[in-house]
């Protein structure tokens, strides 16, 4: 019939990680999403309550693309008392002009993780002030150090804040940014004290009650939000999205539905204030206009991001000689 | 981080087919569907008209099961032009208890041939006079051949007339069926004298006008229509579905909305008078009562019966060491 590229989480680290090119193949996708021309049909769930489990399907189609992906991304609560990890999943690519497939990329999550970090980094290149030093981040998982890493290829990181609910998880990121990259990382005992003095506060954990007030907001702020992915989470507090000089999503819908301009919604907010992030890439919209205003960007992750990433991995995968050829 | 079981199409081709196991396995689901307990999600879809192509994903979890299967569907029209086949795709199995991917099966198609194959021949089982020896088919295609095949697993057929719209493809079909399977077939004039002293009635076609009128009926003959998937599509008139004394569907919610129940539900048939297959697979309707009386049932094609053959392929495979094992 062909052949199908089989590629690992390894062979996939090793082709693509946080640079320049993978930044600039995520902000691609941003005007394509507000043009209206990312083809990206609803989620497909299945929950697998018996063994507390879900599985999720997203894809999308850009057009003039070469592909589409197809990912798989399953989170299963009880794995970490067998030993394995609580989240996985992989990616199919198929060629967008045959129908055909052609890579199978099994990340283990690994793709997801970095196109969320580089959206990240997006927003803040676009809405942060431009000399965005300081940074404060909430949660102390494998996003709040990616986002970290991430947001290096935009601006001149000189020192962390970090936030997490348990201090001793804070206190082990502390000790493993400042070894690893030579960054002068602090614990903030309070989500405030994290966003004191910041030029950019990256929340990125999946809480259910808002743990940012609006005693966090100060002049020339910048929020990225990255957490909120589902109905029943929401890292913002509604007036902090009401406060917000300029509030941008990645993409409207979705926010209003799973992500941070859903409580807003709900309580009256108009989600036509909302700008997305493509009408800023592409500078339709302004974004921040001052070096006083406070910014919002609420992220809660796309398909066309997902298509993005695999096709540029495949690529150089392909390009490199990485991976296996299978005859199917 | 693991392994996963590549297969290949002909590798899956030499471990299930048109067997009993099967039949069985297939089977099993309908009495899990009509209980409401497999958890299938709507289906979801890519249109990419730069390219006359679709991309169609399933899934479907059935509990007690071992395996979650993802069938993602390839249709693009222009292929054949390119020396591709239109129609393909492959399917992932995951571990239901981790979420685990398990198993890629890249059986372009095969699987779904085969599930759509046996279904017929359960339905065929469950509502046919018990001696049918004739069958008529409408159409000539892969579908055709495979669910006469499939309908010898569970009854003895003598006699085959098959009707095509053209009538070179239906002799071509009489050519290949007398030569393979010695089975007496000839080319029928009409759809109702395809149906004329048939017991059995197979419509495989991906028709959008009526093709079985009521004209075709006659006491005894039962109706399995296998090609309506879609909203478009239908091959019987709204007054065979009518004049049924037992209509019979797989789903009734999928072929109100792309079988053969849509357009006599928008011309007032209650569907409620329609009885899903699992309950008569498990006796809690009786089916036929005579031997008089006009059967139809009504085929879409269930993620349910994905997950149960590609759970069947991967067992086999696994247990007979066929296909590769990759570290991904």
């Amino acid at each position: 019939m062909g052949t199908i590229h089989v590629l690992t989480r390894d062979e996939l680290r090793s082709s693509v990680g946080l640079g320049q090119g993978e930044l600039e193949a995520i902000q691609a996708v941003y005007p394509l999403i507000s043009a209206g021309r990312a083809q990206m049909p609803p989620i497909m769930r299945i929950d697998v309550a018996e063994h507390h489990g879900e599985i999720d399907v997203k894809a999308a189609f850009l057009p003039g693309d070469d592909g589409i992906a197809v990912k798989v991304s399953a989170g299963f609560f009880d794995n970490p008392s067998r030993g394995l990890p609580s989240l996985g999943g992989l990616m199919l690519l198929f060629d967008a002009r045959t129908g055909t497939p052609v890579a199978a990329l099994f990340d283990g999550g690994y793709l997801t993780d970095l196109r969320t970090a580089l959206a990240g980094a997006v927003a803040t290149d676009h809405l942060a002030v431009p000399d965005a030093s300081v940074i404060g981040i909430v949660g102390a998982g494998v996003q709040a150090r990616l986002q970290l890493e991430a947001v290096r290829l935009v601006r001149p990181v000189a020192r962390v804040q970090v936030w997490a609910r348990d201090p001793a998880r804070a206190q082990t990121f502390v000790d493993e940014v400042t070894r690893d990259l030579q960054l002068p990382t602090v614990v903030a005992p309070t989500v405030a004290e994290a966003a004191r003095d910041a030029h950019v506060l990256l929340t990125t954990t999946p809480t259910e009650e808002p743990l940012v007030h609006v005693d966090a907001l100060h002049p020339g702020l910048h929020i990225t939000a990255i957490g909120s992915d589902a109905e029943h989470k929401q890292e913002l507090d509604v007036e902090v999205v009401r406060a917000a000089d300029v509030m941008v999503v990645d993409h409207r819908g979705q926010s209003a539905r799973l992500g941070e301009l859903r409580a807003p919604v709900a309580a009256g907010f108009d989600d036509a204030e909302a700008v997305e992030l493509g009408e800023v890439v592409t500078g339709d919209h302004p974004g921040r206009r001052t070096t006083e205003q406070v910014t919002v960007c609420d992220l809660t992750g796309t398909g066309a991001q997902d298509t993005a990433i695999a096709s540029l991995a495949y690529e150089r995968c392909r390009h490199e000689g990485v991976g296996m050829v299978v005859d199917v």
